[in-house]
């Protein structure tokens, strides 16, 4: 199984770390290295049950300050989804999507608290709008690495947020919160595409911040 | 293994998805769902190699808009920790950490790409570091996801944001690199700690926003 890692990792990075004992886990960490992008799905329903685990799943990872900033909204009304569809005349294949998410990060609830207490909400600069941002990355890729271990595929799609006020007005999401990515999700009915990924000594660094050569490197990869 | 699996949700949420059947992977699902903060670590050193390959699965993580915006610093050198350190005093357990790393967002090799084609940055307003961080924190729960899986345990610090400035000349961040959220990580010394969490139906919402008795459900929380 740590050959099958190794093999996944360098088709993704073109080089793979020097790793010669299996971990615990290989197989699963085999896995998250071959995810695959997945736009095509059977025609066969996801039991709401498994996506409401699949969102608790994600709900259980961690969060930055323990704040809890990131939502999910579960789009299954069908006219709810066609308006949200409109938006995104990009990807035509959300419409085949058995389950339609939209991942939101939420700044209002810690806002409430505030407010509630009658206190000033004192942090009110880009950081609150930071840290919401980032707890929608956790959860969206939280659930997306829960939905492949059951055999579920899914794609983000990033171009809701070229329209984050029509989403707002949609979903009636209230001021700071705010839609991140959208997701399709459903079994796939393909083996999907492996996106590659630019070399690890590009994006790990070593004690400092290192792009040496990073033109040279950029060019390796989009060959 | 799904009474498991609902057993651990019901500690973190309170409640539990009414899932019947366990679903392919159900093992892991319960474990990701289990997940703990360590902040306490063997003696252990974590293999440098085994480390490169944790950093690895969580860049093959989907990323936002595949623009590959998130950077991993893996912080050895000494002199160097010892300096970030400095700036976490209420993280005194971060010394002990065999593993210190800095997640950040990159925007920068974006923008170079437009630079060496003579092409104006077109982009240049909140979006580019919105996109950054979300990719940050995908690459960050990836990470912690994976080292759960091996049985490294992990615990996100995200006071090193309040530091920002301070950290960049650390680590030699250029402009539109920035720390998201620092990472110890070594082998457990104990089970951890599980953080529990706001009610699924305070932050899944059903195809519009629904904030209707946040108030009750937050103080239900509290208790």
């Amino acid at each position: 199984m740590l050959d099958r890692l190794l093999a996944v990792l360098r088709a993704r990075f073109g080089t793979a770390p020097a790793l010669t004992e299996a971990p615990r886990g290989v197989e699963i960490l085999a896995d998250m290295a071959n995810r695959r992008v997945i736009r095509r799905y059977l025609d066969k329903p996801v039991d709401p049950a498994l996506l409401d685990t699949l969102c608790a799943v994600a709900l259980s990872a961690p969060s930055k300050s323990d704040l809890q900033q990131g939502d999910i909204v579960i789009v299954s009304d069908k006219g709810q989804r066609e308006k949200l569809e409109v938006l995104l005349p990009d990807n035509p294949w959300v419409k085949a999507a058995p389950v339609f998410l939209v991942i939101c990060g939420n700044n209002r609830r810690h806002r409430l608290l505030f407010e509630w207490r009658k206190r000033p909400f004192v942090n009110d600069y880009l950081d609150p709008f930071f840290n919401a941002a980032v707890d929608a990355g956790i959860v969206l890729a939280t659930f997306t690495a829960a939905a492949d271990r059951v055999g579920l595929g899914s794609c983000p799609i990033s171009a809701i947020r070229n329209h984050a006020a029509k989403v707002s007005d949609i979903l009636g999401l209230p001021q700071h919160v705010f839609p991140v990515a959208a997701l399709g999700v459903g079994w796939p009915s393909f083996e999907g595409v492996m996106s590659p990924r630019l070399g690890l000594d590009v994006t790990i660094h070593r004690d400092r911040y290192d792009e040496q050569g990073l033109a040279d490197k950029i060019a390796a990869y989009d060959k």
